[in-house]
């Protein structure tokens, strides 16, 4: 995995990261901050009320972007994102409402002097569409692209978290993504560590993050002596555009979250899933079926952006549903 | 001049003119209505306060874009502008900034099922760019796209007005676009035609409209005999990206209103025109020599935006200058 690199902290990266967000420590990152930032939020074309589709997740110092619709560098501006953060871009498909934010936010990561190398994964057409633009608009780049073409499958493996991917039921070959991240260490038992002989202390922080250590008697003590059982680390899931989908469905199975599509309401299904897409209600039963805590339902069509009731039929199927706004934060917490 | 066939007016296009912006009439479109919008005001990297370099001039029902820098779709739905309008789009030069916009513009025009056909000119290079973009990103189109790659010069000629342009001082070949009105028939002098033995009623309306009428006698009165001298008609003149260029003066010479970039602010001078741009004064100075009207400054960097006095010392050459901000409406009067 060539992105292994990307693990390296650049100690300026870092300081811009950190004057840009302010709000995470480089201690700890497998650790707690996931979050989605809805950048925008609009189906095909973008509206007073909704950007283009762009989302990003942040994940202690990395940024993970759903989409790169048009606007995407300046709601990431908006919402305080920086340009030079580890950062990988995961593209759906090859409509213009997903990618067409991309050579620009190339663009202007380069005249912020971005370093650090930028991983874009997503289906075959990716590649062809930044060589077109290199070839043909006037930039230079800073940093080394990494392209990534992909199917279905296992398409990101990182030191704790990996991403899948799920082909989506679109008219155009487009890929549904799952951010999920390994099991955690059990919770610390310290009733037990006494019981060995290992005092309150450093020792017990080693223990806790999974490392064995020596007693007082010279005993190695393996941590799951003492940690009760791995905790389930979180999953988030982006369906991308579709029409209710079986893949999607077995993709998002026991998510965190779901973050779905509803392009149209309950009330156009039948046209919804014609072009390749869906509605509240369709989203909401999926959701209820995969088992997953939260919907957030995004990809709107701007002839909902006045309308009353969007929702209405998908709460009485899935009570855990909202609507996403353009720079609404969603914070991921832990189960246990 | 494929462009002829613009001037048809589609009356459902008119309508969806009307109902977006509610400002004109199709009544006298050689007529009266002259604004600049500045939808995008920004430098190269779109800030939180100004999006990416965009402008339009609403003349009559006709809007001409000047650049299209990304975001530029959205911050004409956000000004209440159409997608279906008589339209023309002049592109400068092929930075990123400058064009990214369009393929999004085109893409949106297309979904709002636009049936007018959309003119581009700029430099040599859009048509590579926009067949790119056809080639790689999934949308179709439901309107001819004429690109027209030109050089300095005369470059579109219409009824009532016509466009040149020139080239800029900048590292690409960059055009700067004047539109020019034609002169407008002299003042009705109505002593004049009474003593011609013309009553007042229809016939004055033809005359000052510039027709030849026949009086009580039969004998034929040409209009120049009731009309005072020729007026001018307006002048609107754009930079583009630039250092202080002689081409710009010759461009600008006279015009009722000068928009000019600034790049950089005065304590900038120097990596301002190595950089192939320009600084609030050095567009004063500009402006004063060529004569113009007004002079508003755009492509403003971003780290002037929290900056105060930018133009302090351009003021003190030319005070009739304005710093151009997002959604700016500007209106340009006749003169006389």
């Amino acid at each position: 995995m060539p992105c292994r690199a990307h693990r390296k902290v650049d100690p300026q990266d870092a300081r811009a990261q950190e004057s840009d967000t302010g709000s995470f420590s480089l201690q700890g990152v497998e650790g707690n901050l996931l979050e989605v930032v809805f950048l925008g939020t609009a189906g095909s074309t973008p509206t007073a009320r909704r950007s283009s589709p762009a989302i990003a997740i942040r994940r202690g110092p990395e940024l993970i972007l759903l989409d790169c619709g048009e606007g995407m560098q300046r709601q990431m501006i908006l919402a305080g994102l920086g340009m030079k953060s580890k950062m990988r871009i995961l593209i759906s498909h090859m409509h213009g409402d997903h990618v067409l934010g991309l050579p620009g936010l190339i663009q202007t990561m380069a005249l912020f002097d971005r370093r650090f190398p930028l991983q874009v994964i997503g289906p075959e057409g990716v590649l062809a569409f930044l060589k077109a633009i290199k070839e043909t608009v006037k930039f230079g780049v800073t940093f080394p692209i990494e392209v990534k073409e992909v199917q279905a499958g296992l398409v990101y493996e990182g030191r704790d978290y990996h991403i899948e991917s799920a082909w989506t039921d679109h008219p155009v070959p487009t890929l549904a993504y799952a951010l999920v991240e390994d099991p955690r260490p059990g919770r610390f038992q310290p009733e037990k560590a006494e019981a060995l002989g290992i005092p309150k202390g450093p020792l017990w922080g080693l223990l806790q993050r999974g490392k064995a250590v020596s007693s007082s008697t010279g005993q190695v003590i393996n941590p799951e002596l003492v940690l009760g059982q791995p905790r389930h680390g979180r999953k988030v899931v982006y369906s991308a555009d579709t029409a209710p989908s079986k893949s999607i469905l077995e993709l998002a199975e026991g998510a965190d979250l779901l973050i779905h599509e509803a392009t149209f309401g309950d009330e156009l299904a039948e046209k919804a899933n014609e072009m390749g897409h869906s509605t509240p209600s369709q989203a909401a039963r999926l959701a209820k079926e995969a088992g997953v805590l939260r919907l957030i339902l995004t990809h709107i069509s701007g002839r909902y952006d006045q309308a009353a009731g969007f929702l209405d039929g998908s709460k009485r199927i899935f009570p855990e549903v909202l609507l996403a706004e353009d720079m609404m934060v969603v914070r991921v917490p832990f189960r246990d």
